[in-house]
């Protein structure tokens, strides 16, 4: 989340940034539904895995982001395993 | 979310407790993603309105919580807004 | 929170950034400990009236951000006032 | 979270639940701050230190709950430490 103010260009753009915030809020949100373990955590998960594929396939696109890809590619698998 | 483990009863069961967390937490969500002009907040209010409709529901199946009836009922009805 | 990545220049400053999520975040961490009427919410408020000041003379030093200025100047005295 | 619901009696006292909430709301506000690397992150950290350590001794107090009585205290442990 930080380390793209500090590398700048095409890591602060709007549409970027934006889908790294999201990614994040999504990811926590996802985690809490499973917490409390709510039915409605299946959509949720689906929604997330959307979300953080995305942002994964973003990192690539802006590059020096090989860590984020991964996690973000990583972090969609599980959640589409748990939306199944 | 404290009123219902003061008043205790039928205001506890988990089905209603999970009910009324997973609402506040998506409410959070929406409201983050609209503040962050994603194009996904139609997809999150859709679902917020989806949770909020089932926690005024059961708000009322519980009884003695007419304002969260109201209220959940009246964010569910924007967020059908929002995600239209 | 995404007026800044559209304006660019000194709004993605990586500092000034990191004030805006923050501050963000810890309002509804606030709103969240009010919300179950937790008594560790006069030191969570105490904590967000602070970080809301820095972050309205942040977005003063940075300008043309007159609207944030006042909203979080305003929320600052607000937690201040839980925190009392 | 939702451990304390299905088990009711003393897992629903109004104080062991705000406990247990505010303690989950604090790790992820904690956890964000670290994600941006916000210098408030030494404060809130201390402040999610002291939460989790009452809430590891309620979740003793309250009985039945040994998995949590280590993870609140381990987490608390670890606040300290990125607090210090």
């Amino acid at each position: 989340m930080i380390h793209c103010p500090v590398a700048g260009g095409k890591h602060v753009e709007p549409a970027h940034f934006r889908l790294m915030m999201g990614c994040a809020e999504m990811c926590r949100t996802a985690a809490h539904f499973m917490l409390i373990n709510s039915p409605h955590h299946k959509h949720i998960c689906c929604k997330c895995a959307e979300i953080c594929s995305e942002c994964s396939e973003d990192c690539e696109r802006v590059g020096g982001m090989d860590e984020c890809v991964v996690m973000c590619g990583a972090c969609a698998e599980s959640c589409r395993r748990m939306a199944a």
